[in-house]
C-alpha cells in the first residue's frame, strides 16, 4: 500500500487517547499493511511549518506501550489554525488520510480542512474521531474516557467523603469536570452514593433564601455532621457577570471557578453565622483527565479505531465515527458539532440523582 | 411501616453482591422508612431450619462499608432446599417481601416459593435480582458483575501476556468464567488486544489435523515467539465422553477442566515433536468473582437494587429486575429462566475477536 | 478483664488509622479478652463534655471493614483542650488506657493528661501512636501512612507527567504534603524518575537571577519542551512575609501557599519574556491523606497496634511506641516532640534525588 | 565513551525487572553518556550463538514505558550454558560491561564467566544485581518485587477469604511463591491480618493425629464456621518420597505441588468424617510474578541501578549490589551464593504471624 496516514490530537487531555493512537497503527499496520503512519506533534499547530513540531514517524514497537499511561504521545494543542497552511503541508507530506481526535472544536477545524481539499481536488480523507470527556457530544450515547472518569471521580469522592466525615460538620466540596453538561458529575454520585449535593450547568440554583443551597446545607450538616458537594464546572454560572466573559483559545467561554466561589460563599456564611464547620476544597480535574484508560474505555478505544481504519480506508471522508443505541455508526461531521447533549431534567438519571443525594429537586426561591 | 423484608444471595460468588444488599437496606431503610430487614445467610439453606444458620438483623451502619470488599455480606450456597420447608419459615417469620439474588436456579427457586405462597393465600411477594457473572441470562442485556470480571481479567491477561512473552515460544493460557457463553473471555479479549486464541462454548474446534488449533499455535509462535490463549469453561467439552456428565448440586453439568486439557494436549504435542516451548496455565476465576465491583458495577448495582425496592414496594411479585436497550425493566421469572444468552458468531462482537487475535474462522477440519 | 480503652484520633489524615483502631480493638478483644473499648469522637474535643460528641462503644463487628477506605472511623479535631476537663471525663468514664493516635501537638497534649493524671494519682495508661504523614517525627525511622502517600503521589505525578508532555513546553507543578521537612516529594521523585525540580523546606533557593529556579526551569523548557515540578507545602516560605505569620489552631504556623505562588510567578515570568508555555497546577493533598493504607503500611499498622496494646497492658504509661533501626521502640513522649527529622542535604537520599531530577545542587545566587 | 554495555535477565520473572533495565539504560545514557547498550535477549541463551536470538540495540525511548507493566522487555531463561562460548559472544561483541540480573544460579553463571574473562585477560566487567522474589539471598535485607508479591498477595487473599466466609464451612487455600523460605507467606498475613494458617518450608508439620494441621483446622471452622490457609510452594516437601526428586533446568529440585495435596488431603478427611465443608484452591503465582512494580519498589529498583552503574564504571567487577542496615553495599558475588536467608522461628516476624493468625506453635505430634 502506498497509503500515507497523518494522526493529530487536539484539545484537552482524556483517558484512552494512548488507546485510540496505539489501536489506529496497529490496525493500519497489521490489518492493511500501512507503514507510512506519522503522528502530528502538538495538534493542528503540528501541521503549520512555523511551530517546528517535528513529525513522528510511527511503527508498532513504538506505540506498544504508551495505552499503558494517560496523556498523548503525540502532544496536543488548542486552538485554531490556518486551515491553507495546514492544507499545504497535507498536501507536501502526501498524507492520503487524516485521523483527527478532539472536540467541536477540532471537528469544525477538520471540517473546513475538508471543504478546502475539495476546493483543491485533492484526495485526503479527512476521518474524526470524537473525544469529549465530558459526554457532551451530541448524537453520539457515550464516548471514550468518560466512564474512566467518573470511575475516577468516585475514588476521589470517597476519600473526600473521608475528609468530610472526619471532622464535625465537615464538609467535602468536589469541582469536577463538566463545561455545558454534569453527565460526570451525575454519574459519579450515582456509582459512590456518598454525595449529597450534585450541582450541574443544566440546573440553576440560588445560595441564600428560604430554599437556597446554603441554608439545605446548613440542615443537612446539622442533621448528619457531614456533607459531600460534587460541583460541575459549568454549573453556577449564573453568579458571574456576564461582562467578564472572555474566550479563550479555542473559542470556549472561560469559566469563573464556582469551586473557589462556593468555598467561599460556604466559609463566609458560617462564618457569619458562628455555625462550626470545616471545607475541605478538591479540585482533581488534571488528575482524572490525564488518566489511563479503564477496561472498558480501552475496549471502547479499540474498537472505535477499528471501524474509523475501515471507513476511511473504503474511501469515507468528513465524517465522525459515533456509537448510537449500542453500535457504531459514521456521522457527517457537520450534524455532531451543531448542538450538545445534556442532562434532560425530566429523564431517569436525573431522578436517580435527586433519589441518592436526597437533596431537592429545586434550589431556587420562589 | 410494618413490612418485613428478607434478602438472600445463592450460587456463586460475582462482584457487587455486596453493592446490591447494601443498596437494598439503604433504599428500604432511607427512603420507605423500612427498619426490620433480615440478612438469611448462607443462601436458600438460611431458610431450612435444620441447617441452623441464624438470620442477620441487617441495619445501615453494619453494610456502610461492605461494598468496599467483595464477596457477600450474607454467605451463599448452590443447590434447591425443600419449597414447603422454606415458605414455612418465611411466614413464621413474617416476611412480606423476599429479595432473592441469584441466577437460574435460584429463580426457578423463588417460583417455586411463589407457588407455593400462591397456593396458601400469603402475602409475600417475591424478587428476582438477576446475578450472573457470565452475562447469559436470557432477555437482560447486561448483569452486574460482568464488567468488573472482564476488567480484571484484563488485568490478569497482561500478566499472562507477560509471562508468554518472557520465555522464548512462551505460552500462557488462561481459563476465564463461561459455562455456556463466552462473554467475558471475548470482552476481555477486545480490552487487552493481546489475545491471539479466544475458545469459547459456542465454537467447537478440532486439536488435530490440518486446521486444528495445535498447528495454528505451532505456526504462530514460530512466528512470533510467543502466545496468549483465552479460553471459557464451557469451551471444548465435547473433548469429554458424555457419559462422565454428573450434575453438581444446583443442577449444573460438572465441567472436566478444559484448562488442564488444554495444557496437557499441548505440552503433550510440543514434547512429542521436539518443538521448544514453555507454558504457565492461569485459572483466576475465583479471584474475579471474589472481587469488589468497580464503579460502573456499583452504579448498576444501586440502581438494580433502588428499581427493585420500588417495584416490590409497590406490590409486584414473582418477577425479575431486567435491563434491556438501556433501560431497567420487570419481567416476569418464568420468562428470563427460559434460554441462555449466548454469543451470536454471526454478529459483531464476535467479528470483532476474531479481528483482534487474529484467529482463524474455523479451527474445524473440514 | 474489667480495663476500659479508650481510643482518640487527632489533628489531619493520614493512611491507615483505620488500621490503627481496627487492630487495636483486635487486639484488645481476641487477644485479651478486653470489650469495654470506647471510641472518642472527633479528637480531644471528644473529651470535652460541652462539645456533646457521644462515644462509640467499638465492636470487632463494628471496625471490621473500616480499613478498606482511608479518614477516621473516630472522626478527628486539631488544637488543645483544657487537661482537667479530659481528665475528668477519662475518670467519669473508668477509663484505664488511653490510646493517642496523632502527631506532635496530639502527644503534648497526651503528655499533659499524663502529668495531670499523675497529679490526681490515677491509674490511667496515656499511649501514644505516632502518626505524621511526613515522616518527620525524631527518633522515628517510619511512620505510618508515609509509604502510601509518596506511592499515590507517584501515581498523581504520573498523570502530571502526562499534562506536562501533553502541552508545548508544559508545565506541571504539583504541590505535595511536607510542612518541614520535604521526604514525600524527595520519595516521590525517587520512585517516579520523571521529576525535573524537586523543591523542599530544607533548602532555600531563588526565584530569579543567574542560578535562579526561573531560569533554570525555562532552560529545561528549551531542551526538552517540558517540566514536572514537586513542592513541598513548606518549601520557600522565605519568600512570604514573617509578619504574617499567624498560627492555626493547632499552634502550628499558616503556611502561604507556595504552590499558588510559584504559579504566579512562573506565568508571570514567561508571559512577561513572551516565552510560550502552558502550566498545570495540582493539589491533591486532600485525596492522599484520606486514601486507606497499602499493604506495606498496613502490616505496619497492624503491629504497631500490637506493640502499644501489649505495652499499655504491661503498665506503662506516657510513652509512645517508635520504630528504629527495623524494630519496634518505646519512647518517652517528651523525648520524640523535641525536634524534627528532615532531609539532610549531605546525606544519600538528597545526593538521589540530585541525580533523579537533574536540577542543580543550588538554586541560590551567590 | 567508547564502553559498550550488555545487560540479561535471567529465572523466573519478578516485579521491577523491567524498571531495573529502564534505570541502567537512562543511567548509562544520561549521566555516562554511554549510547551503546545491548539487550540480550532470552537470558544466558541470548549469549548463544546456536539459539539465534538477536541482540536488541536499546535507546532510553525504546525503555521509556516498559516498567508500566511487568515481566522482562528482555525475555528470560533458566538453566546454564557454555561459558566458553558466552565469553566468546561477549568478546566477539566487544562488550565491556555484563549486567546480570538473576539469582543464584545466575550468579553462579556470572561468577563462571568472570572466570574466563579473567583467564583470558579481558576487560569484560561482571555485575550482578539480585533478584529473588523470595526474599531469601543471604546478607541482602530486601530484594526488589518482594514487597509488590506479598502486597498483590494481600489483595488477592482479600478475596480468598471472601470465597471462605461466603460459604458455610468454607476454605480457602492459597498457594504463594517461596522455595525455601516463607516471608511472602508471613508478609501477606501481618498485611492482610485474615489469614489463619501459614504454612512455611522452615516448620514441619504433621496432617494427622492430635496435633496435626487437619484437626485445628476442624476445630477453626467448628469455631468461626471459614478459614484461610497461605502455604508457601516450599512447605510440607517432607510428605513426599526423596526418591522423586528430580531437579529442573536451572538445578532447582522441582518441587511436589505442596497445594494440591493439601486440598486433596482436606477433602478426603472431611468427606470421610462427613463433616461438611468447602474448599476453593488459588494458586496465583503466575499473576503475582509477572505484574509491575509498586511505587516503593520502584523506588528501590531506581537505586539499585544507579548503584550498579555507578561501581561497574568506577571499574568493579565480579560483585552484586546488595542492601544492608538499609544502605546500598558491594558484596562479592561469591559470598551471597553461598546460603539462604531463612525465617528464624525464634524471631520477632514468626511470633507475630502466630499472634496475627491465632495458630499453634507447633502442629508436630510430640
Amino acid at each position: 500500500m502506498k497509503t500515507k496516514v497523518g494522526i493529530v490530537t487536539c484539545g484537552g487531555l482524556c483517558p484512552g487517547l494512548n488507546n485510540v493512537i496505539r489501536s489506529l497503527v496497529n490496525e493500519l499496520y497489521y490489518r492493511y499493511g500501512i507503514s507510512r503512519i506519522l503522528g502530528i506533534q502538538y495538534g493542528y499547530e503540528g501541521l503549520i511549518p512555523s511551530y517546528n513540531h517535528p513529525v513522528i514517524e510511527l511503527t508498532a514497537a513504538m506505540v506498544n506501550y504508551i495505552h499503558l499511561t494517560g496523556g498523548t504521545f503525540l502532544g496536543s494543542s488548542r486552538g485554531d489554525q490556518d486551515v491553507e497552511k495546514m492544507v499545504d503541508t497535507l498536501e507536501i507530506m502526501n498524507i492520503n488520510i487524516l485521523f483527527c481526535i478532539g472536540g467541536d472544536g477540532t471537528f469544525r477545524g477538520a471540517h473546513e480542512i475538508h471543504k478546502e481539499v475539495q476546493k483543491r481536488k485533492l484526495k485526503i480523507c479527512i476521518t474524526g474521531i470524537p473525544k469529549t470527556i465530558d459526554n457532551d457530544i451530541d448524537l453520539i450515547q457515550k464516548s471514550f474516557g468518560f466512564e474512566t472518569a467518573f470511575s475516577i471521580a468516585n475514588d476521589i469522592i470517597r476519600n473526600a467523603h473521608n475528609e468530610a466525615s472526619g471532622a464535625f460538620n465537615g464538609i467535602a466540596l468536589v469541582k469536577l469536570m463538566g463545561r455545558d453538561s454534569g453527565f460526570i458529575a451525575a454519574n459519579a454520585a450515582l456509582s459512590i452514593q456518598e454525595v449529597n449535593f450534585v450541582l450541574v450547568p443544566e440546573i440553576t440554583f440560588d445560595l441564600y433564601g428560604q430554599r437556597g443551597f446554603l441554608r439545605v446545607l446548613k440542615k443537612r450538616l446539622e442533621e448528619r455532621h457531614h456533607a459531600v458537594i460534587v460541583v460541575a464546572e459549568g454549573a453556577g454560572q449564573e453568579f458571574f457577570e456576564c461582562a467578564d466573559e472572555n474566550k479563550d483559545v479555542s473559542g470556549n467561554i472561560k469559566y469563573k471557578d464556582i469551586g473557589i466561589y462556593l468555598k467561599d460563599k460556604i466559609s463566609e456564611e458560617f462564618e457569619n453565622k458562628g455555625f462550626p464547620y470545616s471545607i475541605k476544597y478538591i479540585d482533581p480535574s488534571y488528575i482524572i483527565r490525564s488518566a489511563p484508560a479503564n477496561a472498558n474505555d480501552s475496549k471502547f478505544c479499540n474498537l472505535l479505531a477499528q471501524n474509523a481504519v475501515h471507513a476511511a480506508l473504503s474511501g469515507k471522508t468528513d465524517f465522525v465515527i459515533g456509537f448510537w443505541n449500542n453500535q457504531f455508526t459514521l456521522m457527517p461531521i457537520e450534524m455532531v458539532v451543531a448542538k450538545r447533549k445534556k442532562i434532560d431534567v425530566e429523564d431517569e438519571l436525573w431522578w436517580n440523582v435527586l433519589e441518592a443525594t436526597g437533596q431537592p429537586i429545586s434550589m431556587k426561591n420562589p
